[in-house]
């Protein structure tokens, strides 16, 4: 049994899910282990994570309508000091996910065939965003 | 250490709620492990998962009421290529859990007193779902 | 590759946001491990666990503000078995998390500058809660 770790880095641009389920399988592929569990963690709270449906632009769009709407931006929070979109990126972190653990199984990760990985930026201006890929296994 | 690694299959015939824990612990006890950790991860983007409450099955409804009134069918989604059904299922799946892992310790999952692990099916029609358990200990 | 696990208790005295970064961060270091995978697991289901901002006193009042907004006290849930408090906390760790899960990378946490784990109390009265604390690695 062994580990591997890395740190992934992804630019941003807008707020939207944005897809980083090649970038991640391919760094699993690359450890060449059969059997394990890989976790990816988001090192931020106003940048989220998110498994969904990989095929259809409107799903994400949906998706990314409801969020926006469900914790919207608004007067009525305390915490504003980086802006209108400081507060409900939190909150629409808060909702979603800050850690995924996907099982390695017989080579591949076991998403399902309409799964992806997306991280999920909920600020307006560009960002730096790190996500802590962790594996164990053989 | 090991591993050991399966898929459960679940049929479902109803949106809600379904206790899939004597399942999962029934295959976490075939391995005979002591001390690990427990993956359950659901392959669907329309179904997810939720450990709540197992005694109170007024609970299970009122939570199943919740989910569908947060995020209800509506003429407003974009997407809606299988029925209106189909996106609420994808933003209640994003509400709540793709992946959990439990802790095993003492030879037995740490889940509480009161703690069940159910698949969640946000689909009307029936469908066979799948979740791989994969754990990892001695 | 080896294991250590143990429950760690908070006492509670009330709704809302409580920090165990400290706590957490210190029994990790107790098992002088270099890379791993920590779990920490909510043994509640009226109790949930929330990574998040740890800089701004007033983000936790409005993460707080929200959930009690979003999944308000009312009195149409079937559920009320111990009073008004009890189906809406359900709900607030339904949407927010049981388990976590965080990479040890070089001796550390791969917790970010701004994160902080929090547990989050979601009844009025005083509980005791437990978490179950798993590290592997090595």
């Amino acid at each position: 049994m062994r580990q591997a770790a890395t740190m992934l880095t992804i630019a941003t641009d807008r707020q939207g899910l944005i897809e980083v389920t090649d970038r991640i399988v391919g760094w699993v592929d690359d450890q060449a282990m059969r059997t394990g569990l890989l976790t990816v963690f988001c090192r931020h709270t106003s940048a989220s994570l998110l498994i969904q449906e990989n095929a259809a632009p409107a799903a994400r769009r949906d998706l990314e309508r409801y969020f926006a709407a469900i914790a919207p931006e608004s007067p009525q929070y305390e915490h504003d000091d980086e802006g209108p979109d400081d507060m409900p990126a939190h909150l629409r972190a808060a909702l979603t996910n800050t850690t995924l653990t996907i099982p390695l199984i017989d080579g591949e990760l076991a998403l399902g065939t309409w799964q992806g990985i997306y991280l999920f930026e909920h600020r307006r201006r560009p960002h730096r965003r790190t996500l802590a890929l962790h594996l164990m296994g053989e």
